[in-house]
């Protein structure tokens, strides 16, 4: 699906031994990068700040909000407008559009700290079921914020990276062992991505929370569950999770998803008033997952979600967040955690498909499966459902190794 | 205490505008960025790599083991031979030696990630009892491997930095609010800093664990216990914790502590073969925290522990760490977790020392405390026994505001 003049995501690629920022537009990217170096950049927040000769969005990003709508601005109507620099330019514009299928895309930002949320009640209580039993399955926390761990951003990596099958210590009907897992998952998840900083000690108020955010890609929290299981209790995922993480490569501008906001549902019990906003919002964006072992020609899907799926705003998370003072940083990611409605089409991971392992599903091939095997490929796809088109987030793809 | 010659500990200071690097020595600071200016460093590794005018450790940590043996052995030559450039140069001398109480120290690494582990024994144990009761204390998990959660690296300050009180949402006699917390606690720990990585889906054996050390700090994991209590389940501690941490501004190199190593004290059950090594040690380091209100003219003595009350060795928590191939990155931080000892006195922090705040304790102006109080200052200090004398990692202190 090709992105739109409203998507305009930014990512970071390698054309030949150079990195340069740019943003996909149709099925090619415009290369700001030498668009700057052109001259047909013309936003004033950019005049001489050299962002685009850096190898990661952090400085353009850290400019802040004026600069981001100036950028949009600016972009768009080169793209758009046939009487703009770019457009009369054929020869250098020949030069500034690069095809997507031409380029290697690289992880867009320093990430320097990653949080993961465990925000879709319909997650949280099958897997509380399953590691926990019925009764303990949603603790009286859940409902009253919006629960979080600190992963780990060294092991972040960009849509196509391997994903290396990690070993670990976990419980086998032979007793304790360490081994490759024998459980390996994937986890749907959107990522916001952290605009504006706070000051250490300084909380962010609700209403305010949203102009923090720069824009969002899609997550994927690979995890090994033998190892989770035995080692989450009581400080929480740890090896289990920080092997890898993949993003998909493109940042879809939080300002491109205004248009798709819809009501947050009602949430009972009430927020805490720190919580509350009258005008929040939730998103529509509409997630799916696809999965091919090497053998199948064509991959089958394994769950369509929604944003909506998810009990706490991104406004809410990054609130509660900042709330004790905790200072975010430029290029910091939140994950959502695993994105799962009601219905079993729309189960985020193979731990609530297969219930922890006990029931597969059968491939076209004949295969079956309840965990990933070696050769397994994972895409994570997503599309923003906006008045006036789709907002489209690209892929987030993994093969496991 | 001064530093001795067998220490030589490094960190980051400003002096004037400027941001410099040095190593303790005595009461002063060998300015090395001044020191390499000069013509003084002769150590081949360094040579066109201007590591000392970044404004951080991390560059020149990234040049390898190698390097750091040249600089120390050099630094060593030039700080006690007579003979050498630097004491023939009675003039430059003065330059390059600085008074430690003429400079502000600054965070002296860039820190990636920061993990935080939970090794000691008694304070697991003692912990354990009071989050979850004397049966549950101690997870069977506990024994079998160093646990550990990932900490927020955004909030890791120098020491002196202010301690801001965080609010958070927790549970009271009137039900839950959002508040300021009433139940700020300190955490004594040290910190290994992480001085060669590996790369992602390469573990570490554990013979080559401690090569891939550069040195240690001290750390205080400042937690909210109220906070942390309602929080912490299923995925551990976040707010409760990420509010801030401090560490202390002198990385004392793991190289001044070799001759501080102890045999480990044996564990069962036998840790799995991976977590295993015949030349495994512990550290003679005796921890110690102070603590005076702002009504005290001293401080008194809340804990004296030592290092081998930690169960877990550097080596066993760092092989545990990449295990499962999880990237671990030149600047990065593992702390140890709570140093506490069987002993009363050997409690390092208030959740232990009054019992999770039903034991207040009494200070010599008639206060009392069961939590910090703001004013409060807390100050951890340690001195490692090497045969060559005491080797001293500096203070690491924090007031609550």
């Amino acid at each position: 699906m090709p992105f739109s003049i409203h998507n305009l995501p930014y990512g970071v690629f390698n054309i030949g031994k150079q990195t340069h920022i740019g943003v996909a537009f149709g099925n090619d990217i415009l290369d700001l990068t030498l668009c700057d170096a052109l001259g047909f950049i013309d936003a004033p927040s950019f005049k001489n700040q050299w962002v685009f000769t850096h190898n990661n969005l952090n400085r353009l990003i850290s400019l802040g909000a004026t600069a981001w709508a100036e950028l949009r601005s600016n972009i768009q109507f080169l793209l758009s407008d046939a009487q703009s620099p770019l457009q009369l330019d054929a020869e250098n514009k020949a030069k500034v559009m690069v095809s997507q299928g031409s380029v290697q895309m690289k992880l867009p930002l320093h990430i320097g700290d990653y949080t993961d949320f465990y925000a879709a009640k319909a997650h949280a209580q099958r897997v509380g079921e399953l590691f926990r039993g019925a009764a303990a399955a949603l603790n009286e926390n859940w409902l009253q914020m919006p629960i979080a761990y600190h992963g780990r951003s060294s092991s972040i990596v960009v849509s196509g990276s391997p994903v290396y099958r990690p070993q670990g210590i976990y419980q086998t009907e032979n007793g304790l062992v360490f081994d490759k897992t024998k459980a390996l998952d994937f986890e749907l998840e959107a990522g916001f991505i952290i605009g504006a900083p706070n000051k250490r000690g300084q909380a962010i108020a609700i209403q305010d929370a949203n102009g923090h955010i720069f824009g969002a890609c899609l997550l994927n929290d690979w995890s090994a569950r033998d190892i989770q299981r035995f080692e989450y209790q009581p400080l929480g995922p740890f090896l289990g999770k920080n092997f890898c993480t993949t993003i998909s490569p493109w940042i879809v501008p939080f300002a491109a998803l205004v248009d798709c906001q819809v009501p947050l549902s009602p949430q009972h019990p009430s927020p805490l008033p720190h919580l509350q906003w009258q005008d929040d919002f939730s998103l529509d964006i509409a997630y799916e997952v696809q999965f091919k072992s090497d053998k199948m020609q064509m991959p089958i899907t394994l769950c369509k979600s929604n944003h909506q799926d998810l009990y706490w705003s991104p406004a809410q998370m990054l609130t509660h967040h900042s709330s004790n003072g905790c200072n975010l940083k430029v290029g910091d990611i939140l994950g959502t955690g695993t994105i799962s409605g009601a219905a079993t089409t729309a189960q985020g991971c193979l731990l609530e498909i297969t219930q922890n392992g006990t029931q597969p599903f059968m491939l076209p091939t004949g295969e079956s499966r309840i965990y990933l095997e070696d050769g397994d490929t994972v895409t994570l796809s997503a599309t923003a459902k906006g008045k006036h088109g789709d907002i489209y987030f690209g892929e987030c793809v993994g093969v496991i190794c």
